[in-house]
């Protein structure tokens, strides 16, 4: 079955932006490039709330999936959207964790569930994600998105654990057990 | 001049007890023994906020900083609680910072602040941590007294990272700015 993973760069107080959506602590490096290049040929698919896709759009990589690979397909779940005009990219209106149940029993590479946590939070208390990772960078925001927030209690088991350039952590997990709240 | 360390046991989303102060997810193993066993050769001061000591009281431990060393000194920071019973422990009225700031200045080994994050945000914002650690645990609580709330932006420089047994991640940083707000 296709594999779901929820990841990103974070502080180390737990944010994947600070205050005022800032994001210039983030530190790209030839380390996060061969990851990055790495994780994106696995998969085919983006999953995101509308919040998300509201900072794509706002920060220019709404219209193809993030600018990564063109065949991604994107959907972008919101109840309150009217419409999405952006190649590649679908409204998803219906049940999110039905949604996502059904697609992961279709044929296809692996899913990414971009943050933030209040979507992320749906698809974990739901047992529809299976490995959660983090870029952990060396510095505190105090304010900002969270990469989690109120997830449902979870067991995890440790994938992999590496320092990256510029001191950061990259820490992989596979999900073990979720007990929905 | 003597260095003042904040860190703790964490859960991949950041609390250092979750729900109901449930600590049954903690992981003790050899790795945590000598990482203990090291560190506390060298400390002879404990800083705790009162909820801190309410806790510590609560759990037994704090009449004697913890039953590590007997000759560890405790002081604990209030302005409501009217006197501290407990041998080695002392009730600090006065401001934080100031106090914290004199005592670096003083002989002797390494001071040990205790979370919680309010009491911690307060001297980082003071400019006067000097490491950060946190022993991250695979797993997510969702809620619970988080290792960070509301720090000031503090850039870190990474001194270490290992997993430990059990599917730890311990990382250890020095604080390398603080902008206070």
């Amino acid at each position: 079955m296709r594999t779901v993973t929820y990841g990103a760069a974070c502080s180390l107080d737990g944010f994947i932006t600070g205050p005022n959506e800032s994001i210039d602590w983030l530190h790209y490096s030839k380390d996060v490039a061969q990851i990055m290049t790495e994780y994106w040929a696995d998969v085919d698919t983006i999953l995101m709330g509308r919040r998300t896709w509201d900072f794509a759009v706002r920060s220019g990589a709404g219209s193809d999936g993030g600018g990564r690979v063109s065949d991604i397909k994107t959907y972008v779940f919101s109840r309150t959207l009217g419409s999405i005009d952006a190649p590649g990219a679908t409204l998803v209106r219906d049940d999110a964790a039905d949604f996502v149940r059904r697609l992961k029993q279709q044929p296809g590479k692996n899913i990414c569930l971009m943050g933030g946590s209040d979507f992320a939070r749906t698809l974990l208390a739901a047992g529809l994600v299976d490995e959660v990772g983090a870029n952990i960078h060396p510095i505190l925001l105090g304010d900002g998105v969270p990469l989690f927030s109120a997830s449902p209690r979870t067991s995890l088991e440790l994938a992999s654990c590496r320092s990256l350039d510029g001191g950061c952590v990259y820490v992989r997990y596979k999900v073990a057990t979720s007990l929905p709240t």
